[in-house]
């Protein structure tokens, strides 16, 4: 994943247009230092290698040599680079000392029915609040996503057909889309057909179809911990139990845990985020999906995969679902555009396998439609709006946000502090010393208009009270570091 | 209600737009003669009236005099009018003989797992193909909404806030959509306030979110007999039981038969369409509706109303939604755009009364969101868009296909069968003589591409094979008439 950052067609984030605003208020030399602190960081430049030539990078990221220079000279002051002279710039032998990443929690492995308190609701409603300080809610911000072209889009659409808008329908994909999105997902390495594809109204009706496919009221389903929130809510409101298997920050959910877990309990599906999941960010190393998709064979067990996140990579290779490895239909893929092009449209849809049919019964018993007129737009976005070259400044944004919080937090939070390193997707999971009380955080912060996601939100039981998801969404800016500033001492307040 | 239709300003179906197509292959004074004729059957002009002069027809119509000449010497010749040397044309004391209504079925009240049966799927998959004759889907057609304009507002209330398509939101309701939403309802006779809706995807998420708040798998739910077959498959996803109540094409509900039902049953909500009930088009009066309120409120059952074809009424006045007597909260009031406005949007809405939090939980957890450009579309619509005007042409188009089909059939089916006759709404239920099979007569009719809905899609057991539901959405034509025509000659091989 990591090694093809190197490639030189990496430009600078200060080329994209995806976070225009959040360039804009920094100088070209500090965005090149901090993406190429970005690449020492995440080890893509290794301790001994030598950096590009001034003249090179120049050349590569289209900047004048005094600019590269700077950023040169910056990453020598911040003590990631070291000049050799008559030779160049290399990465440092030791690079600075970084925060630890969280511990996995080892939760005892029994199903319990979710009782979700009203928190999610709340976090949910000041994510709604446009003077809040959005830490709580993984919803990118809008600045991301090509909207005036999509815009466009939508207006034609609409004007060359208005009879659109007058045909009810109980379609269940207007299929030059799922054509789309089956042709992604054939340079995915998924191999599906448009005709095994069904729209919903967003992921989260995709997750919900397919559990009620696979189960009744009762039933027990095994999920990541920790997990994101929106899962307990749908198991909670389905009646089911979740089951909560220990999950790495880097590699996702274990395997062995999760075997151990299905031969003691009847376990009746299995709900899980291989790609840069949610809130951890991990990512499950293919090799890994493959024994997954194994170990669930065994058991003849259908597997709810939600990749949302999926084309989210920081790397230059998109991850592959774990439903590339599907062989007799059990993996049901649900994904949307909610985090990478138009979350206003409220368009996801799902990939069910075996359970096609009963899935899309359900779809039809549910909510009948998804409007055509977005479908088309999506269409005709994806067929020729520059959906790749979108995703691309897309991802340099992701993974610019991601690494400034990275920063920031490292800067203002407590000593002792742990912090995930995800390869995809929008948010950081945080643990901080054991005697940090989230929720009393969350009280606080809100008096500084800043909303935060306290760990327990992520579990069935009462866990994580020491943790946060910290959501990057937002370009970084002064109001940003400040505010994590604000957070830093009143987590420091509390030791 | 029918009385109404007298006042001088009832234009004559021709002057309106929303069925041009269909006005466009008959003369003006045939469509003159079909309204007058209408007005007739449906007792507006009674036996021994004098008709309106020939002059101030002409100019209340704004058509020629001979228009208004050849219109009444149609009727004259059809037995409808008669005329009186030096007085003018009066209605004939005996109006010709009226095929009679449906007999309303006495179902075993027990109640029972609904099994529907794939017929379901394969109507409604009929119903999206263009070249079939929709008969079996009561989706209107295109024609019949202001597409053009929806389009134009929008194409421009994209252009002026893109960013609306890229924020994702947990948003219930688009606030100025949902405060027009709660001033129709003011004007309709129910009091609620903005903030006591909920947006949802279409009026199926909203009976399906209201019915999960209120039950668990298992319970048993009232509803009337025939019903909406979309009730039936929502209430089979759900895994609930229904209890089917006999229902009168006139009047709705039998209250007597429902009370004995829940005081046998564990009753736990009731869901009904007290105006214009599907399949039936019943209408239950107002007294009628209060009685009903007050009957389950000695049981304090929640009732789930289904209020879509509400603003479809022929008669001057909305009828008032049950919502209009509820004091503590029991009705879930839900309907949506779908029959009114703009069925490609999938916009509709809740006032679930009591359960309003329970409700707005569900529909977080199920679809999340309803895109907010299509809300701000529809609200500007409604603001501006002369949505009143478009109401009142919308429901002489729907008036005038129900007239046209129903004399259709009359003249093409065989003696013996009986008819609903809907004072709104946009289908008529038809009861042929006990030997005729309408699955038979379904395969048949497929051969001739028309697509048809047989009575027993709306029953849990297998009730009402000899009927069929006959939308009349589309304008009348030569095709629609030879389609009937073809119907019948298959009928009457049965016979």
């Amino acid at each position: 994943m990591i090694e093809t950052l190197t490639k030189p067609k990496l430009v600078s984030p200060v080329n994209g247009n995806a976070h225009a605003s959040a360039a804009g208020s920094r100088s070209l030399y500090a965005e090149l230092a901090d993406s190429l602190q970005i690449l020492i960081e995440q080890g893509t430049l290794r301790p001994g290698h030598r950096v590009p030539s001034v003249r090179i990078m120049s050349r590569q990221r289209d900047v004048s040599i005094a600019t590269v220079l700077q950023a040169y000279t910056v990453l020598e002051n911040r003590g990631y680079l070291e000049a050799r002279p008559q030779s160049g710039y290399y990465v440092r032998p030791r690079p600075p000392s970084f925060a630890p990443e969280p511990r996995m929690a080892k939760p005892m492995a029994k199903p319990a029915y979710v009782g979700v308190n009203d928190l999610t609701a709340e976090v949910l409603e000041f994510a709604m609040k446009a003077d809040y300080v959005p830490f709580g809610s993984a919803c990118p911000h809008h600045s991301l996503f090509p909207t005036k072209k999509l815009a466009r889009i939508l207006g034609s659409v609409a004007r060359r057909d208005p009879t659109l808008l007058g045909r009810s329908g109980m379609n269940t994909g207007f299929e030059p889309l799922t054509r789309e999105i089956a042709r992604r997902y054939l340079q995915a390495g998924v191999p599906i057909s448009h005709d095994e594809l069904l729209v919903t109204t967003g992921c989260t009706e995709a997750l919900n179809l397919c559990l009620r496919a696979v189960t009744k009221p009762g039933d027990t389903i095994a999920i990541e911990t920790p997990a994101y929130f929106g899962f307990l809510e749908i198991i909670q409101s389905l009646n089911l139990r979740a089951l909560e298997i220990p999950t790495s920050s880097r590699e996702g959910i274990c395997l062995d845990e999760l075997r151990d877990a299905i031969v003691a309990n009847e376990v009746k599906a299995v709900m899980i985020m291989p790609n840069f999941q949610n809130p951890l960010g991990s990512l499950m190393p293919d090799e890994k999906k493959e024994r997954l998709y194994d170990l669930l064979g065994e058991f003849d067990l259908p597997v709810i995969e939600d990749d949302i996140y999926g084309d989210t990579h920081f790397g230059d290779t998109r991850p592959k679902p774990l439903k590339a490895w599907d062989r007799d239909g059990r993996v049901m893929l649900c994904s949307s555009f909610g985090k990478t092009l138009a979350p206003g449209f409220h368009v996801g849809w799902t990939a069910p396998g075996r359970y096609l049919e009963r899935v899309r019964r359900l779809k039809f018993t549910n909510t009948m439609g998804t409007p055509v007129v977005l479908q088309k737009t999506l269409a005709e976005f994806l067929r020729d709006g520059g959906y790749d070259h979108h995703l691309r400044s897309l991802r340099r944004a992701y993974h610019q946000h991601l690494h400034l919080f990275l920063r920031g937090m490292q800067k203002y939070f407590p000593e002792g502090t742990r912090y995930s390193r995800p390869q995809g997707g929008n948010f950081i999971w945080v643990e901080f010393p054991a005697k940090v009380d989230a929720l009393r955080l969350r009280r606080d912060a809100l008096k500084h208009k800043i909303n935060t996601a306290p760990g327990n939100l992520f579990s069935v039981k009462d866990r994580y009270r020491h943790c946060l998801r910290i959501s990057c969404s937002l370009p970084w800016s002064d109001a940003i570091e400040a505010a994590l500033r604000t957070l830093g001492d009143l987590i420091k307040q509390q030791l």
